[in-house]
């Protein structure tokens, strides 16, 4: 009965979770009676956002013509105002006082006779957030007849970074260019700014950096404060403070100085001069962003300053306009020397910042990773977030999917962000503990400031991440960072209702899918704690084992023939562990109480040794890349079973990704699994790894015109290699099937390059059965793990004797790559 | 006192082992009497060349006027003729049918009261040849006033093979140019060929095929005979017969026909045509050397026939002109699925060859390379030795050392050829048994052909293949067609003697050098039979583990983590092992009997596993590349105490050969300890694998200008990186010694690559001490195994503190790549 609501509208994901959609009789049914005025006390930019949205919601939700006053009127309402405001009216209204900034109080009242839904914020930031709030909960089809609850953020910092360039290109962004820059100006229209910004406030979010942090230094010079003041007005009315991040040797860029030491008066009048002026432009600039002495930026250490000099000739600047310096602890030695055991990039963060606690000025901040080293699948907590008591600070989370499939795979992470936020670093004698989400807020130790920062990314995709799913991240930070002990099944679920409506299938599929996704994109990435084993210093994407080892990143699992992991241990190991309370430690330092999620982190240990689990390691690996492939291949057929439950772009839009990443997920298995076959020399006691019943190499095909090419690094191509085409031909490969007649599914594993487009055609005899193209603008431009892909044909009658032929027409740049195909029985 | 004779002498090499230097006094008197005239028996241009080579050999060696005539003269003299010829005059002189083709008999006899030295062929080629003997035993010093030796040749085929393009271009050649070919044309100028012949002539070899049996098909175009025709004219006066090397599809790419099938009657008649043409311009002509169905080039397989077809298509029609056809047995799959556990390019030989015994014409010869594989550093004989019965066959040997150091590595052939010579097959119940040196020869079973071919590739550097070292291998050849019962140390000593002269020290220490260098280059590159462990699908020269494994090419070795090794036993592997007469094979067969050398070559097995030697595989990689690189080095040390006992030319060139190949050793050595020491996790029980004291990374040096490379691969640099210059810049590492005040040696390794020019300097302070440039056009044109060099600067007097610099200054191609230094106490 739910089914027709949504379903013949077209989507676009544009609008996000903010779609307000009709409700159903039956939900409508459940929220009760809703005011259909709305009363603003006040008038500024942010309360008329509020008020606004809340006659947009209203009146599309409810499918009602909604009606705005200044007082209130002869019938119940719904009153929007700050707490000093609406007391003034409503007596019984608690103290302002008793609330934190931006949070807000939501009541119901009767006022004069009439109902009144109060939505009362301490600020007017708390306002817009109580009018989201109350549409929110009526979209999820909750009572809001008889309200009374106070909600408070978790912490004063709940900002988004972007890591856009000015010339419109994103860093790590994966859905289309920057909102915000093009060529090196602001863009013309803005529309798409203030539609961010509002949904950024929605879920709490106030406040947004909008330039890489890998800074352009002009961003802060004359010519261009203007241009990111364009950016601030259309923010401000949604609570969304800007800020830019800088570069620290912009004294010398283009101060006209011969220096940027910190505790250089030039450079300390510089920093105040640019202030000063980003300040005159944007008044409410939420400060600046700084990442120093890391991956080939500049920093203090040029002049044997400490960070905490170069965060505070910054912070001085900003103090006297109230703004905060955010300096990233990302900071490490990308040329380590990998042979020296005792070398760990994962204790970069605390060596270089542990012994500057105390050293920071009241409004510096320091932005912490979530794990050690980098966005890995799988990290524990960084020791930095038990270890620094007089040091404000923020936990980064990574919204863009960096290492976690690149918006191309689904990874819902607010389950492994609660990993980290809800992990009890044992700071404090205090009982119930202090997890991390305590510690970023600052209560624990009583911090001036603290928080969450999110790498968000958005671009101009019109559903903002490129895909449908992905846009459950975005949400769920706001949500964490909001509130960070509510449960990922919650946000999943509230999710999925405000993104696809009630169906209770549709709902509880996706909600299921959400939650699955991570611990499958683990098991068929990186398990038991080695990180993703991706191309370390390349585009982060697919699959290649070695490439994170001997290098100077520091990324290391250190895999040989006999074992994995990286010894981080004090007793052998880089000492990694003795950077936690020692409580902490012990629990890593020890190979029997380390988690086997975590066990490659913290230990080297044989292929053979036995887990937790009773598996050796490597059965594990084996079975688990199995698994994780099954288990995303088990989210087309969950997906599937939605169709016509919603609107069909965005059923179909998942669908081809889920598609999509059911093929990438078996790139996955096979290259990790054949890696560690051939090393280890250790068989699948399942039989499995290196073993590909109906698979036929493209090599092994009749071919005509193909050539073949080996395949870097040689596990991301069945059997190392690949055919290829050159541009302008037509190239064949022909295989005769020799199985029994029946229906069966082909794979057509192919490589599809970012440089140009290769057309496939599938025939069987001389009847064309599919055809794509391969014209795909991502990850590489050459065949291996980023650009192999996976084409399902299936239900495909074959009689024995039946020619199949893969016939393609490259362009002049792609090789229309053939990897294999692969018959096997239809389901 | 015999240090003078030829050290004042500049010498270039292109004499070789027919330098005729003056003998000293002490030699000559070991001589004895020697005829100062030379009356020669006929007139043919074979003949004037013997008559002519006396004359020339006598003047110089004895600086005496030597006179000739046509008739015996009224002193003593040497006599050159045919039997038939000197026994006219000679009557107790042996019967002409006594000799086989080519062979000679030397005897002394009084005639008419005069001491007659008789040199009398078998045919006028054994003239020549005795004419050589006698020269080269007075060259060595050897007494000729009593002789009475008969000498015939082991085989008829004694021929050299080269692998010369039409453009000029040698594939696999290594010293220049081809003396044969420049830009689709024989050259103008062949008295380099003439020279050539005479070289090939003084060893008993008698056919040369000029061209590449990857084959231009025009070469046997009516427009191109003529040009052959000319290398045949200037060959034939040294008894050398020229042939070519043909394309099987030429039929249809230069006759007009639409195909190649062997059977049809057009194309026997298209062979005949071609064949016949050939002969009406090259009477003399030896035949055609063909390479069908292997690596790429067309075959009977196109047809469904068998190589028997296609060879005895073409040795029809070469039968009538007493022609014969050799027929390359290196046939195999370059497309194998290394997957596939039974899989084995070792068995390729066999079971193409085997089931064609009997089938082939009396005038084809199957030509098969010595092992089983490709030239490799260690093989077994390839088992198609023992398995043909009624089929010609010729053993090919590579003089031109393309897996063996490609002429930068001193790498004497002969005892490694003696391996396979004097392997016994086992093929008949005869005693003393059936050595492969009896097989090919075609006495074992009677066969009317059969002997040995050469691959030589000299080229047209001064000394014919680039390193003065490296003839001793085209003379090893020579010697061993001849008669390879000779023994390695006596052919070895010879050569030396010819080339270098008296000097009991010179002939000592270089025969010691020739006869160590095999075992030192097998023990520092692919020890226990793994096979060379080079790129094999590129350039075969400097380490790459990993390019043998997991491509179609079959060259497999199978390291993994636990183990290494080829298991090609019939229980458990390919069952190549069942190729050998069950006698033999059982010896490979059983890993208790497999002789260490051959290990990996029959058997896969873990590190861990115990050598007859008593120690464990991975031990003995450790210790063989140390050793092997520590020989290399000796060799330098020994070839320093021959300075000013001969001359200086060859002096210095050889010894900067050496040095370079004590550097590049020391490449092989850190590369494939490096990465067994990885793969294996099982460190070197004497402590040096990993460790490099001294060793200081390019990486870890203070740069200006310099940035970092990952290395491909990655053993093949110290540390798996590289610090590299753009063209234009001049780059700067630095290093402050930190170690004790005294002398040291300072290695400097560096990158040569073969794309441009770089210039060195290395700098104390302010002191330049050392420059060069790396201008190398060898090898590759990136940083890796290949190009690495290693720049030695001796007795360098450092004080604790001192910077040494590094400074490059590349050319537009060139990277100016630094690895590393090191620097150790000077011995």
């Amino acid at each position: 009965m739910f089914t027709i609501a949504a379903s013949v509208q077209a989507e676009t994901g544009y609008d996000a979770w903010l779609r307000y959609a009709p409700l159903p009789a039956p939900v409508m049914a459940r929220v009760g009676s809703v005011p259909l005025s709305v009363t603003l006390l006040g008038n500024s930019p942010v309360l008329r956002s509020a008020r606004d949205e809340v006659v947009r919601g209203l009146s599309s939700m409810l499918a009602a013509q909604i009606t705005a006053s200044t007082a209130l009127p002869q019938t119940s309402t719904i009153l929007l105002g700050t707490l000093d405001r609406v007391r003034a009216l409503v007596p019984d209204a608690p103290p302002p006082a008793e609330l934190t900034n931006d949070g807000f109080w939501l009541a119901t009242r009767a006022v004069r006779g009439q109902t009144v839904l109060i939505v009362a914020g301490r600020n007017e930031r708390g306002v817009l957030y109580g009018a989201f709030a109350v549409l929110q909960r009526i979209a999820r089809g909750e009572n809001v007849s008889r309200l009374n609850e106070r909600q408070e953020p978790a912490a004063p910092v709940r900002w988004v970074n972007h890591w856009d360039n000015l010339d419109g290109t994103i860093e790590r962004g994966y859905a289309g260019r920057s909102i915000f820059f093009e060529n090196g100006r602001v863009l013309d229209d803005l529309t798409r700014v203030s539609d961010y910004g509002r949904l950024l406030a929605s879920v709490g979010i106030n406040g947004v950096t909008v330039n890489n942090v890998n800074a352009n230094p002009l961003v802060i010079t004359d010519g261009f404060i203007p241009q990111i003041a364009r950016l601030a007005d259309v923010l401000r009315p949604w609570g969304v403070a800007l800020s830019v991040s800088i570069d620290f040797s912009s004294p010398r860029r283009i101060g006209g100085l011969d220096t940027f030491d910190p505790l250089d008066p030039r450079v300390a009048a510089f920093w105040k001069d640019r202030v000063d002026a980003l300040y005159r432009a944007i008044p409410d600039l939420g400060g600046v962003v700084l990442k120093a002495d890391s991956e080939g930026r500049l920093g203090p250490s040029a002049y044997n300053r400490t960070h905490a000099d170069a965060a505070n000739v910054i912070a001085r600047a900003l103090a006297p306009h109230n703004g905060v310096i955010f300096y990233r602890g990302f900071v490490y030695d990308n040329l380590m020397d990998w042979r020296e055991p005792k070398n760990d990039r994962a204790r970069a963060a605390y060596d270089n910042f542990h012994p500057l606690d105390g050293k920071f000025d009241a409004n510096a901040i320091l932005q912490i990773k979530h794990g050690p080293i980098d966005f890995q699948v799988r990290e524990p907590p960084s020791p930095l977030f038990g270890a620094l008591r007089n040091t404000n600070q923020a936990i980064e989370l990574q919204i863009t999917q960096e290492y976690l499939g690149q918006q191309r795979h689904v990874c819902f992470l607010v389950p492994m962000w609660k990993t980290v936020l809800d992990f009890d670093m044992l700071a404090t004698s205090t009982s119930p503990g202090t997890p991390v989400r305590e510690l970023v807020s600052g209560r624990t130790f009583n911090r001036p400031a603290g928080g969450f920062v999110g790498v968000s990314n958005v671009g101009r995709d019109a559903n903002w991440l490129g895909h449908d799913l992905a846009m459950a991240n975005l949400y769920g930070f706001g949500r964490l960072a909001w509130n960070p002990t509510v449960s990922a099944r919650d946000i999943a679920n509230d999710w999925t209702t405000l993104t696809f409506g009630h169906d209770p299938q549709v709902v509880e599929t996706i909600t299921g899918i959400l939650l699955d996704s991570w611990p499958a994109y683990e098991r068929y990435t990186g398990p038991l704690g080695a990180g993703t084993l991706t191309d370390i210093i390349g585009v982060h994407y697919g699959p290649g084992i070695e490439s994170s080892e001997r290098n100077g990143w520091g990324q290391w699992h250190r895999a040989n023939g006999r074992g994995i992991g990286m010894d981080r241990t004090i007793a052998t190991g880089t000492g990694f562990t003795s950077q936690y309370i020692p409580l902490v430690g012990a629990q890593f330092e020890s190979l029997a109480s380390t988690p086997d999620e975590l066990l490659l982190f913290f230990h080297h240990v044989p292929y053979t040794h036995v887990l937790h689990s009773g598996k050796t390691v490597i059965q594990h690996i084996y079975d688990s890349h199995y698994q994780g492939a099954a288990e995303a291949a088990d989210f087309v057929t969950r997906w599937r079973q939605l169709e016509r439950l919603f609107d069909r772009e965005r059923y179909a839009s998942v669908l081809a990704s889920l598609d999509y990443q059911a093929g990438h997920a078996i790139v996955w298995r096979d290259a990790v699994n054949n890696w560690f076959l051939w090393i280890s020399g250790i068989p699948d006691a399942m039989g499995r790894a290196g073993r590909f019943p109906g698979r036929v190499e493209a090599e092994a095909m009749t071919r005509e015109r193909y050539a073949n090419t080996a395949v870097v690094p040689w596990e991301t191509a069945s059997a190392g290699q690949a055919a290829t085409c050159q541009a302008g031909q037509t190239c064949t490969a022909r295989h005769r099937y020799q199985g029994p007649a029946g229906t069966v599914d082909i794979a057509v594993q192919y490589f599809d390059e970012s440089d140009g487009a290769s057309r496939f055609s599938l025939f069987v005899g001389d009847r064309q059965i599919d055809s794509w193209t391969a014209d795909a603008q991502f990850g590489s431009a050459t065949p291996n793990g980023h650009t192999s892909t996976r084409r399902m044909v299936r239900n495909v009658r074959l009689a024995s004797g039946d020619e199949l032929r893969v016939q393609v027409e490259p362009d002049a740049l792609e090789n229309g790559a053939l990897d294999y195909i692969e018959i096997t029985s239809s389901p």
